[in-house]
């Protein structure tokens, strides 16, 4: 068993995989396995009795936008009775950032990996709702159903309509230039934002819509510094997939949080989630909250940093402290630090202020518990009860634990 | 006479200068002084006969698209006549990229200081014509002539439509923010030029006019990475024009090159140019050029510099190093020396990467004669042949006897 060989082998997929978006479809026609009493949600499995209150909010929405149920109530009855299905967004080629929430009806974005070497991959995330009252966070008031059926019917019918006059967005192309934009592709995207707006606008112009439905949607783009943050999360998706189910490599190809859990799946292990209790972030709140109001760690969005960007690239967004705390030269630092467990530097995705260094890409379980450092995550915290939102941003690491038994399956499994 | 309360009068009033862009209109009908018979051009004063190549290729496009000569040959048989007046754009409240030239019917931006204290002030600025064969680098070929006729006829009107829908475009928080993304505001606008389309495109998409036009329009405008750059420079222009005429201040409120020769203009001089033979920069060269191609200095662009951006805030843009050479160890660097010779750092306009550290403003002309160091400037590059283009870009520095010239013209003024 050569580790290495099977690690660089990963990665390579990992860096060469080129997720481009190519359309706009309703998630019971794209998403393998998707059914009208299924709900996909983030991190690893969780049964209804174990859910957070955000992601329980976000349940409770989605059976309400799907006619599922039409009370609260109802809804949660439904829940408790086993009427739905509860299962990963990871397990259906899908993520979705915060409670993540996808149903059989919501318009999710198609990224297919067009690397032309190997088999090639989908991956598939919800549409980016903007800020404040959001499912996302578990809110489900009316306004927040509102604006869900809005991008429904307007929003993302008109991208779609756009990305099937153009050949296809090159989300590789757009993170790499986002990084030298001030983003690192997880809590900043407003460069990566912008880049998507320029991108779709033209092709939204040639369309036959209304005038005022064009010009909302190229608003409520343009206003959501976090509008490209579902594509690109499905571009880190495409990429570590392709990376997964490498025989004898110990990369990590997920992380991910339900709001109770933290798991991870690892390259060699495919199949396996490793998980414990998720770490409650530690950041800045907005006015109003405070640490005690914050959930524990929720969304698949640490796909970003599983696939080099995000809390790895941090060296490439020093604006992001006014966000997640910490100084310029803490997100410096942070960057330097996750070169310590990772196999390589990436070959797309660099860095002005580190003179265009590589970021650092594939994450080493062995190295994570030899060296005790946990990979970093910026995210977004979500409030802890139901229907609140979002209450702040920080970083966060995962439980160190996950990693060690990870290694302890793999050694397993490979009598090492 | 207390300099240092001049100087700080005259640097307050640059940095809370807020040039709004307002509108596009006819420059005849907004810039001063304006008529049929008048070309300006960037920089201080100059006569045909002194004039480089790209700047007479830019004069004779001008002539050939005002139609004051249909060819070539009586172009310049009419500027040898003196048939045609030429003044420096700095001088009617206006400044212009490379050649800067502007005529009676072109389209121009309108950016009007609303600080709310003390007297307004208006500047202008021509539209960005894009990359390739332009007539600012002192292209004049058919194709040249026809895009400026269509950003006369469609991309100008298009825009001016967008703001007339909209209460203007907030240009100082709009740099603000674009320095928070890589871009120092001169040679790099990558992000501000998407802030730029941000706020146009959903006012655009509300016009009436064909959807293919705003296409195109969007498209021209998103493609372009120095979109803003004119907009941009204009706002630059209001904020040192709101800082020119300060008794006493020693303050350099203009730096300009018309490619022949390099000019200032200070606060407590006003109406006078201190001018020496510009400089000919030194950076990288497109594939086919090289140094001996290079024009000497060239362009009203400077005027960012001059505001506290561009060259000043490359701290911002380590990114910008792929364009004009160095590393972004010298792009820190650059900022870091522009301390030495500055009064004060901005209040709005910040950088990340030195813990939001305030661009360094006001540029003192005793400081510079005093340490015997100059602005830098980030600038494009022209070639020396009229008809040609752009073929590079780099770093350059006014010639410092101009300085000195000044510095002699405020002691006999002032009697110190």
């Amino acid at each position: 068993m050569d580790i290495e060989q099977a690690n660089q082998s990963a990665v390579t997929r990992m860096i060469e995989a080129r997720p481009m978006l190519t359309g706009v479809a309703a998630a019971r026609d794209v998403i393998p396995g998707m059914h009208s009493n299924l709900l996909l949600h983030a991190g690893p499995p969780i049964a209804w009795a174990r859910m957070s209150g955000p992601l329980r909010g976000a349940m409770i929405g989605a059976m309400l936008f799907e006619q599922l149920a039409h009370t609260e109530a109802a809804a949660i009855a439904l829940a408790e009775s086993g009427g739905v299905q509860f299962e990963p967004c990871h397990e259906h080629n899908t993520v979705g950032p915060m409670a993540g929430v996808t149903s059989a009806s919501m318009l999710v974005y198609v990224v297919e990996n067009k690397a032309g070497t190997g088999s090639t991959n989908t991956a598939y995330s919800n549409l980016n709702e903007g800020y404040g009252k959001v499912l996302r966070y578990g809110a489900y008031s009316a306004e927040v159903l509102t604006r869900l059926r809005w991008m429904n019917t307007v929003l993302g019918p008109t991208v779609g309509a756009a990305l099937a006059r153009s050949d296809g967005i090159d989300l590789r192309a757009l993170i790499a230039e986002a990084l030298h934009m001030g983003d690192e592709g997880h809590n900043r995207n407003k460069a990566g934002s912008l880049l998507f707006l320029k991108a779709l606008a033209p092709l939204i112009a040639q369309g036959n819509g209304a005038a005022d439905g064009q010009s909302e949607v190229l608003k409520f783009l343009g206003d959501n510094a976090l509008s490209v943050l579902n594509p690109v999360m499905a571009a880190c998706k495409a990429m570590t997939d392709a990376a997964h189910g490498v025989e004898g490599s110990t990369l990590v190809t997920a992380m991910a949080r339900n709001g109770t859990d933290f798991g991870i799946r690892i390259s060699g292990l495919p199949g396996q989630w490793f998980t414990a209790p998720a770490e409650i972030p530690v950041g800045l709140f907005f006015s109003g909250f405070s640490q005690a109001d914050a959930n524990p760690d929720i969304g698949d969005s640490a796909i970003t940093e599983t696939a080099g960007i995000g809390g790895f690239a941090m060296a490439a967004a020093p604006a992001i402290v006014t966000f997640v705390g910490g100084t310029p030269r803490d997100a410096l630092n942070a960057t330097l630090e996750m070169y310590e467990i990772t196999t390589t530097e990436h070959k797309h995705f660099t860095m002005p202020a580190l003179d265009f260094r590589g970021t650092p890409t594939g994450i080493d379980i062995r190295k994570v518990v030899e060296l005790g450092i946990a990979p970093r995550i910026n995210t977004g915290i979500a409030h802890k009860n139901a229907g609140v939102g979002q209450v702040g941003a920080g970083l966060v690491r995962p439980p160190m634990v996950i990693f060690e038994q990870a290694l302890l399956a793999y050694a397993e499994k490979y009598g090492l």
